[in-house]
């Protein structure tokens, strides 16, 4: 089954917006099974659309579109579609009238331009959107499906987990295809496959791909089979063999993020955590208070940017900053002790070092980062050497850390 | 001149990774006068590639693809790049030179995969890849421009910047077109309009477009001229009308932040910042820290995601958050307070709110966030009512806050 994406928006052709809903609607097709082979990015012109909308239709079988489907002059898909599927518009009063309630639910006067909103291809399906006021729609014809979905982000997700996955699921073979994503952390690729390949057995229509991010390597197996049994049946066999062989590195499955796995193993462990960050300046804390939850194992942090904060907040000895200097393994280590005993938790992590792209010199690059695990009495402290680039050099501290603190909890070495 | 940008990798396909790269293209070229018609994400596959490369051909005069350039079997725009355009892959001695004196530098010997990054298509033009292994082609012929560069963010960010925004402007007549965005915060589109509206004289062949994001609205002017002059002199007269309709809006230009923008005002005051954050949990404090150079005007800040340390980091009285509660106008006021007293730095934010999606009551919803700024002996306080949505909500009140303190700096009701 060929599966296309089509992101509409002015706001992607001009680079205003980057194109997140591709992405996100292609990881949830394929933690189901469904690959997607296209995607394509059209600005708000009808005549584009027709021209995509057209292509999709001759050599996809199922197309998703997002964008376009809001009240104003802008938003042309339904009449992109009016025109490839030659169908008409036709109001739908239960429409407007579930328009009207949101609206009523928060004391405002629906907006007369909504009306457009109840406007609705003839024909198509509908999954109702809980977060916004333009519906999900669907239309089938000539064993092809075509889905449009609203641009906003939010809303576009609720009607993909919601709507449209047990919907696609429903519609097409995909029961006999089954997906994990084993997401492993603190080991290279190369490693890994040298823990992995020995007696490693790959079964008929069974694939293993090594992906690497920023937190680790993931690997994604996808496993086809006669019946959904012999699908899950094969994959459960290759994940068995990749647990035995890399357990100790996996940290969740599929979507699980690695502050997730942190939070989970401080709430088992009843386990509380602060951080101190300096070169980060706050990116490890709100990482891990992404987490719902977090409130129960994170008891928040000191961003020590200026030197006198390191002294004024977390007790780093100004001989110690003189002799040694702010990046340095002994400055980690009191950060992490420092913000440990003001926050009175059972451990704490400290990050510091040179992000860049300015204050590196020749024995202190750009990249050089001291990482500090407190626990109980202890202090861990961790040096890298990472890249040129301030971004990414702060959220692999972040993941750095994240991956120390586990390795301490769990007590892998 | 129509334009297209490929993005190759089977990691976008899957949604293992967002298309960044074709947004950064886009707004580069864009900010030059070029606008960008097709942007196609495709796979690792040399049938897929050649078919769209070929499309792309048809269709368009410049076109760009990222990705699929390293040295592994799995990079396969070279190939498809010869199957095109009928040309072999040449050795080139220099190029090979040159990535073994940068492993050298770097006390590593070369590893033999990376002859292949010395295959070029003949005939090509290079661009030097100054992070990278891997050169940035292009080929021009019959008036079409083929340039295919790295998929690493940072190398294409380079090359695009360094290499081929200055190579494509000499190339096609955009020195005849000026664009500008000017960028507002602190005041609704609609607003906005009716600020602007009165007495705007659109010229010909200008146009001016808003554009909303989570920090306010931009505006952009995109300007066409028969030469260059005439071009930048309608966008300055268009500029001269948008600053005085709404100038106390606007903090920047082009890819400017709001961050920087405060930055810049500490920095030209000579005041430092310190923070206080709950539900944002350090957000705020990595958004201004991105900014190169913000030790000179951030202090740092705490993050007081527990009650207990808004009391005893921010001396928050424990009778306070009994009678108030942590979500509250009061609390705001003294985590203001408390961090700027602690931090002694000129001026200091707070947040506190209820991200979501839990923790909402019907007193309380989620997404009830009070901002506190607090200024020698005086402190303000805002309410904001953001969604449901944590990710937005914390977004949104860290550029609420933004703009808060640039009003107050900057003495604007």
């Amino acid at each position: 089954m060929i599966i296309e994406i089509i992101t509409i928006g002015d706001e992607i052709l001009t680079g205003h917006t980057v194109d997140s809903n591709s992405a996100y609607i292609a990881k949830k097709l394929l933690e189901v099974g469904l690959e997607v082979s296209f995607i394509t990015s059209i600005g708000d012109s009808i005549e584009q659309m027709e021209e995509t909308f057209r292509q999709a239709l001759n050599r996809s079988q199922i197309i998703i579109t997002t964008g376009g489907l809001g009240p104003t002059d802008d938003d042309l898909t339904k009449k992109a579609i009016v025109r490839v599927f030659k169908r008409n518009l036709i109001f739908h009063e239960e429409v407007l009238e579930d328009i009207k309630e949101r609206y009523a639910k928060r004391d405002i006067k629906m907006p007369a331009i909504n009306h457009n909103q109840a406007l609705l291809p003839q024909g198509a399906k509908f999954f109702p959107n809980k977060l916004g006021s333009a519906v999900g729609l669907c239309i089938a014809e000539n064993g092809k499906t075509f889905i449009s979905l609203p641009g906003v982000p939010q809303e576009m997700k609720q009607l993909i987990d919601d709507e449209i996955l047990p919907y696609l699921q429903n519609l097409s073979d995909t029961k006999n295809i089954s997906v994990l994503k084993l997401r492993t952390v603190g080991i290279v690729e190369s490693k890994l496959a040298e823990l992995i390949k020995p007696d490693l057995k790959l079964e008929n229509n069974v694939r293993l791909a090594y992906l690497p991010s920023y937190s680790g390597v993931d690997l994604r197996i996808i496993s086809k089979g006669d019946t959904e049994d012999e699908a899950l049946t094969k994959l459960r066999t290759l994940q068995s063999h990749l647990e035995s062989a890399a357990g100790k590195y996996i940290y969740g499955y599929n979507s699980d993020t690695l502050e997730e796995n942190i939070g989970q193993l401080l709430k088992d462990n009843d386990k509380t955590l602060a951080v101190a960050e300096s070169c980060t300046g706050g990116l490890l804390g709100s990482l891990l208070t992404s987490v719902p939850g977090s409130s129960h194992w994170f008891k928040g942090g000191i961003i020590s940017y200026a030197n006198e904060i390191k002294e004024s907040a977390l007790a780093v000895p100004h001989t110690l900053l003189e002799q040694y200097g702010a990046v340095s393994e002994e400055c980690a280590a009191a950060m992490a002790k420092g913000v440990k005993e003001k926050f009175d938790s059972e451990y704490a992590i400290a990050i510091t070092g040179i992000a860049g792209p300015d204050g590196g010199t020749d024995e202190k690059p750009v990249g050089l980062t001291y990482v500090g695990i407190a626990y109980r009495n202890d202090v861990v402290v961790r040096m890298f050497n990472f890249g040129k680039d301030r971004i990414s050099n702060r959220t692999r501290a972040c993941y750095g850390a994240l991956e120390m603190l586990r390795r301490d909890i769990l007590d892998i070495t």
